[in-house]
C-alpha cells in the first residue's frame, strides 16, 4: 500500500483532515466549491437571539463548523437587521419571529423540539433556526450541520422536530478504577485511579457527540455500585460530579448517578435499608437535598438492586415498589427520577431444575407491582428477557404495566455482538422491538408507543442504553461501532426513521458523500447483524459464549451453570420448550397473539424457533430446510459472509483517510478470523452430538 | 455437639493438646504409662558427640519432643560416660563406636544413612543414633521419634537406612505478591507484598516437617518467573534468600531458586539469552558467583523455558541442551545442578489438528537430545505425560535417557485432584509410577529404579514435586493433605514401603494410636484417589475440568481450546486414538513391552483406555460392563463413596480433637456435594450425548 506513488501520497493529504476522534462531526472542507458559494451570503453571519449556555453552546458549533467547513468566518450578531444569515433562537426570543411562524405550530412542538425554515422576504435570505426552548437550538443546529455535511440545499428548508421519546439517555457501565464493565474502547473518560479525569476537554467532546443526536441524559457510573463509587453521592466526590453535570448541562444533558441501594449503611451508619424504615427514609432525603445543593439540574438515580448479588428491599422483605418510591419520595422535590431496572433474576439456578425460567422473572416479578410505583419511578427494562443476546423475543413486561412507567434499555455496547471487535450494527434488531407489536390493547400496540409514553400516558418514559464508548481515540475501539453510538441516537429521537435513512445519514456524515462508500458501507452495516448471527447461537437459543468475558464461542460455556441460560442440547435436538402445554410457561407472559405464535412450533418464526421450543435436529424449518441443516448453512455462509465484509471494504482503499481505513481492516480481518473458531466450534459440537452429516460434506471437524 | 455434656468438655480437655499446625509431628503426652516408665531411664538423658547445627536441631527436637511427650526433662551431656541414654552421633564422632557398629555396616550407607541401634552392656542401656554425617542423626532423630509416638517398644532396635533416592525436592510455586500458583491453603509463607516475609519461626517449622521426612532440597519461588521474582537472584533479594537458606541448612535442607531464562537481558542489560552468546554465558557465570556469595552451599536453579510462553533457548535457535549447559557451566565450580523441566509442548494447538499430540511432546522434545546435557543438569520430567491427571500413563521419557540424569515430578498440591477440598490422597497413585516397568532394558526397569541412579547410573536424579503448603494454620488446607505431603516424603525416602505402612505410620503420629482410628482413615484414605476418579474425568481421558483454575467438572471445557487436551466425545463414542497403527503414534514412544500393550484395545489397561484409544460408548470393557455404564456406575458409585467419608468420619467424633474434626467435616461435606455436581454434569453431558440409558434407571438430568 505504501507504494502506490503520488496519487495515493496526494489522497493522503487531503484525508488527513479526517479524524477518527471526530466521528460523525467531522467538519472537513466542503468540495464542492459550487455549494459553499450559493450559500456563501447564507452562511456569512449567525444572528444569535438568545444567551442562554444551551444556545452559546449551539453558535459556538455553527461558527466553528462553517469556518471549517466552507472556509468562511461568520460576522456574529444579536440583531434580526441583517439581510443575510442564520438565525439562533427560541420562539419567545422575539416577537417578529410570529411573523414567519404561527404559534400553533411551536404549540404542537414538545419542550426540546424546534423548527428550521428558510425566509426569504425581498432580499432578505434568513435561515430560522427556532428551538420551543434553549434546548431545540443546539438540536435543530445539529440538524442544519447535518445537512451541511451532506450538502443539501438550504434555500426552501421547512422541518419541523420534535423527538418522540422525553427520555434519552445514556448509561456508563464506568468504575472509577478507570475500567468499564463490558466495555470494548478502552478505560473510562471520566475516572482513573479511583478519582476523577478531570479531562474537560474530551468531556465535552463527548457532551457534543452525545447532543448531536439528541441525548438527553447520562447516568455517569456502573449500575453494578462498588465501595468507592458509593462515594460518589458524598462531599468526598459531588463537586466532581458537580462540573462533569456543568459540561454537560451546556448541552442539555441532565447528570444521573447510579445508586447503591445500601447506601444507608454503608454511607449512613444505619444498621439497615429497609425502606419502610424512617431513618432510612430520612436518610434518603438528607442525602438527595445535598447532592442537589451541588447540582440543582440533577437528573436522579439508576438502580439495580436484588440484582445478580446486588443489595435491594428483598433483605427487608420489602418489594421492588417499596424499594424504588423511597428514593423516589426524596427526589421528587427536586424533579428527580429514580430508574429501576427490572433484570432481576435467579442467578443461582440449579441447572437441573427445569421449571424455574430467567426469562420469566422479570415479568414475574414487576407485573403484579403495576400501579404501585410513584410516578417519578421509571422500570427500566431490558429489550429481550435474558441479556443482550444477538436474538431474543421483545420482553413481554412491554404493554403489561399500564400504571407504571417503563423505559427500553438498549445495550450499544457490544458485550454479546462481537464486542467492538466483530462489526454488529444493532440498529436494525432495535428497529425490530421498537416496531415490535405487544398487543397490548389491541393490533397497533408496538413497543416504540409504549415507551414514548402516547398508549398509557406515561409521566416518564423513554429509551436509554449501555454506551459503547471509552477512552480510545476513536471512541469506539471499532471505527464503524460508532455507527452503533449514532444510530442508536438517532434512533430513539424518531423510531419511525429507518435503518437505511440513520446508515446513510451515519456515512455521509463520518466519511463524506461519495457514492460507493455510501452504497458499500451501508450494505455492510445493514447486513451485519445477519452476518454476526449466522456464525453464532443459532435460532435464537443466545448464549454459547466463553463464561465471564462472554467473548467467543463456547457451546456448553453455561449449560451447566447458575445462570439460567441452557440450551438442552442432546443427540435428538436442541431448544428451551417454554411453552404453556409443556414448557415453563413463558409464553403466557405474552398478549394473546403473541402467545398464540409463540407457543406453537408451526407459528412461531424461525429466528427464535429455539427460544421458545425444544426440536429434533431434524425438524423442517420454514425455509424447507432441517434445523442441523440450517446450522451447517448459516455457519458456512456466515464466514463466507464475514469475508466478503473483508473484500467490501478494501474496494474502499483510497476513499477513506489510512487511519480508519486500516483500523477497521484490521478488525474485519479478526472478526472474519474468529468467525472460523464460531462455525467450527458449533458445527463440530452439533455434527459430533447429532451424527448428522452436512448434505452439501463441508468440512467438519 | 455442643450439648453433649460432660464427658465431651472433659474429651475436649484432653484433645486441646493436638494441634493441627504440627501436623504429624504432634508430641502430645503418651497415655500409656507404662510404656513411659518402661523406658524412662533411656529417655532421661541425651548424650551428643556432635556440635554441627545440624545435629543441633536433632538434639533439640528430641529434648523438646521427650520433655512434651513423656514428661520427661533429659539431661544433656557430651561424654559417652553415661550408663542410660541417646546417643546422638556421627560414625566418626567417637573411636569407641566402633566397638557396637561394624564399619562395614556404615560403608553400606549411604551419605544420607543411618543407624540406630541399642546397646546393652551390663548395666550399660544406651541407644546409639549414629549417622554417616549429621544430616544422619537429624533423620534418626526423627525416626525414633516416630517410634516414640507410635509406643513402640525401644529395647532392642536395629534399624539401618539409607535415603533411595539421592534427590528428594520440594518445588514451591510461591510468588512474591504472596500468591501461590496452583496453592489450596492460604498463601505464601515466604513473601507477601512483593517482599519476604520474614517469618522465621514458620520457616523454622516447615524446614522441621520436611526434614523429618527426608526431604532435602526445596526451590523456594514459582517455576514461571515473573518480572519481580526474577530479581530474587540480585543483591536486591539475595540476602533474604540466604536467611532462608540459613533456616534450611540447619535441618539439612539446600534451597534452590526458579531463575528466569531470559535474565541475562531483563538483569544483565543485554540484548540476548542466546546461551552460545559468550557475554551471556559471562553473565550467569559472574550471577552465579554472587549468589554463592551469599549462599555458599546454594542448591542450584530450577528452569521452565520453552514452555507455556516462558522464554528460552528456541528464540536463538538453541536446542535445550544448549540452554541448560549454559547454566549448568556457571554453577559446576560450586556443585549446583540445574533442574530443566521437560514440560514443553505447543501450548497454542488448533484443536481441529488431529495430527498434534500434547502427549507425544515432551518425548519429542528432549529423547534426541540423550547424552548431550552435563552431568549437573537434571531432567526434571512429571510423572505422566499430560499434567497431574487423575489418570495418566507413566511418562515415556522414564528410561529412555540412559546418559541423562532424570528426577521425577509429582504435584503434591492437588490441582487436578480436588484442590485440597476434596479428599484425593495420592501415595497410591504415585506407587503405582515408581513401580510401573518401562522395560528399558527388560524386565525389572521400574521407574523407581531410574530415578533413583540404580539403573544407568546417573550422576544426579531422584523426586521432586510441587509442594501443597500455604500459610494456612494447618500448612495444607485439608488436614488429610499433610498425609499427601508426608507420604510423598516417606514414599521417595524409600519407594518399596507400602501405602498401607506409609498412612498407618501418618494416622498414628498425626491423631494417635486408637486402632479404629487408625483402622477408618486409613481406608478412607486409601480408598479416596479411587473415589475421585469415580466421579471425574472416565478411564484415563483426562481433563474435563473448568479452565484456569481447574475446579470443577466441565466436559467441554478444554475441548476446544489451544492445550492440546481433547477426549473427541460425539454420539458414538469417545477417546483418544493415540495407536501406531491409525492414531497419533504416542503408543510408539514406550519399549516394546508397554507399546504392545497399549496398541491394543484388548490388552490396554480398561483404566487408561481411553488415553490410548477411541472406543463406542458400547465398547465392553473387561469388568463386562459397557463404557457408558461404566461412566453411569462409577458417577453414581462415586457420590456414594464421598457420602461415606463424610459417615466414616463421623463415626470418629469424640476421637478426634474438635478443631480438626470440624474442619476435616466441612470439607469432607463440601466434597460429597461437589461429588454430585460431577456426577450429574458428566452422567448428563453423556446421556444427552450418547441417548443411551442407565440400565438401572437412576436420575440423570
Amino acid at each position: 500500500m505504501e507504494n502506490q506513488g503520488i496519487d495515493i501520497q496526494v489522497d493522503r493529504l487531503r484525508r488527513t483532515e479526517y479524524d477518527d476522534y471526530s466521528c460523525w462531526l467531522q467538519y472537513t472542507s466542503i468540495s464542492n466549491r459550487e455549494w459553499v458559494e450559493h450559500h456563501q451570503s447564507l452562511l456569512s453571519q449567525i444572528i444569535v437571539l438568545n444567551g442562554s449556555m444551551v444556545v452559546k453552546s449551539a453558535k459556538q458549533e455553527l461558527f466553528e463548523a462553517i469556518k471549517s467547513m466552507a472556509g468562511i468566518t461568520p460576522t456574529l450578531s444579536n440583531e434580526l437587521t441583517s439581510q443575510y444569515g442564520i438565525v439562533l433562537a427560541t420562539y419567545k426570543d422575539h416577537p417578529s419571529l410570529t411573523d414567519h411562524l404561527s404559534s400553533e405550530e411551536f404549540q404542537n412542538l414538545n419542550e426540546e423540539g424546534y423548527i428550521i425554515t428558510s425566509f426569504h422576504s425581498g432580499s432578505q435570505r434568513q435561515l430560522l433556526i427556532v428551538g420551543k426552548t434553549d434546548i431545540g437550538v443546539l438540536y435543530a443546529t445539529f440538524h442544519l450541520l447535518r445537512l451541511i455535511k451532506m450538502e443539501e440545499n438550504l434555500d426552501d428548508l421547512y422541518i419541523v422536530e420534535s423527538p418522540k421519546n422525553q427520555i434519552r439517555m445514556i448509561n456508563e457501565w464506568d468504575n472509577m478504577d478507570g475500567s468499564i464493565e463490558r466495555g470494548y474502547a478502552g478505560d473510562s473518560i471520566y475516572y482513573e485511579n479511583n478519582r476523577f479525569t478531570g479531562d474537560v476537554d474530551r468531556l465535552k467532546d463527548y457532551a457534543r457527540l452525545l447532543s448531536s443526536v439528541g441525548i438527553n441524559g447520562v447516568s455517569i457510573n456502573n449500575v453494578n455500585v462498588h465501595e468507592i463509587e458509593t462515594n460518589l453521592i458524598t462531599s468526598r466526590f459531588l463537586p466532581d460530579v458537580a462540573r462533569v453535570a456543568e459540561i454537560f448541562r451546556a448541552y442539555g444533558i441532565k447528570t444521573f448517578l447510579s445508586a447503591n441501594y445500601a447506601s444507608s449503611i454503608q454511607l449512613g451508619g444505619l444498621d439497615t435499608a429497609d425502606p419502610l424504615d424512617k431513618n432510612v427514609q430520612e436518610c434518603w432525603i438528607e442525602k438527595v437535598k445535598e447532592i442537589y445543593s451541588y447540582i440543582p439540574d440533577f437528573g436522579g438515580f439508576v438502580v439495580k438492586a436484588d440484582s445478580e448479588h446486588r443489595p435491594g428491599p428483598f433483605t427487608y422483605n420489602r418489594n421492588h415498589a417499596d424499594g424504588a418510591n423511597m428514593l423516589a419520595r426524596a427526589l421528587k422535590p427536586f424533579g428527580g427520577i429514580v430508574f429501576w431496572r427490572c433484570f432481576v433474576y435467579n442467578c443461582l439456578q440449579d441447572w437441573r431444575d427445569r421449571s424455574t425460567d430467567r426469562a420469566k422473572a422479570a415479568y414475574d416479578h414487576f407485573k403484579p407491582l403495576d400501579g404501585e410505583f410513584l410516578d417519578n419511578v421509571v422500570l427500566q427494562i431490558k429489550n429481550g428477557p435474558m441479556d443482550f443476546q444477538v436474538r431474543e423475543p421483545v420482553s413481554p413486561l412491554f404493554g403489561s404495566m399500564p400504571n407504571t412507567n417503563q423505559v427500553l434499555e438498549f445495550q450499544v455496547s457490544q458485550e454479546y455482538t462481537g464486542q467492538q471487535k466483530h462489526l454488529c450494527y444493532l440498529v436494525p434488531q432495535w428497529k425490530g422491538v421498537l416496531d415490535f407489536d405487544t398487543y397490548a390493547v389491541g393490533e397497533g400496540a408496538t413497543v416504540k408507543r409504549i415507551v414514548n409514553g402516547e398508549l398509557y400516558n406515561y409521566q416518564n418514559s423513554g429509551i436509554t442504553a449501555v454506551s459503547n464508548i471509552g477512552n480510545d481515540r476513536n471512541w469506539t475501539g471499532h471505527s464503524l461501532a460508532q455507527a452503533n453510538f449514532y444510530g442508536y441516537g438517532r434512533l430513539i429521537w424518531n423510531p419511525d426513521l429507518t435503518a437505511e435513512e440513520i446508515t446513510e445519514e451515519w456515512i455521509r456524515l463520518t466519511f463524506g458523500n461519495d457514492s460507493e462508500v455510501v452504497a458499500s458501507v451501508s450494505s455492510m452495516l445493514l447486513k451485519s447483524w445477519e452476518i454476526y448471527e449466522n456464525y453464532t447461537a443459532p435460532l435464537g437459543v443466545g448464549w454459547m459464549v466463553n463464561t465471564d468475558h462472554h467473548y467467543g464461542p463456547n457451546v456448553d460455556g453455561y449449560e451447566y451453570s447458575v445462570w439460567g441460560t441452557y440450551h438442552f442440547a442432546d443427540c435428538h435436538g436442541i431448544g428451551v420448550n417454554r411453552t404453556l402445554k409443556d414448557g415453563t410457561g413463558y409464553t403466557g407472559q405474552y398478549f394473546k397473539e403473541n402467545k398464540d405464535q409463540y407457543e406453537s412450533v408451526e407459528t412461531c418464526p424461525d429466528e427464535l424457533l429455539l427460544f421458545f421450543h425444544y426440536v429434533p435436529y431434524t425438524h423442517r424449518l420454514k425455509s424447507g430446510v432441517t434445523v442441523i441443516q440450517h446450522i451447517y448453512n448459516t455457519h458456512f455462509e456466515g464466514v463466507e459472509q464475514a469475508d466478503k465484509l473483508v473484500e467490501d471494504w478494501k474496494q474502499l482503499e483510497g476513499k477513506i483517510d489510512y487511519t480508519r481505513f486500516g483500523g477497521i481492516l484490521n478488525r474485519l480481518q479478526e472478526q472474519a478470523k474468529h468467525s472460523r473458531e464460531w462455525r467450527d466450534q458449533i458445527n463440530t459440537y452439533f455434527y459430533r452430538k447429532s451424527g448428522i452429516n452436512d448434505d452439501l460434506n463441508r468440512k467438519i471437524y
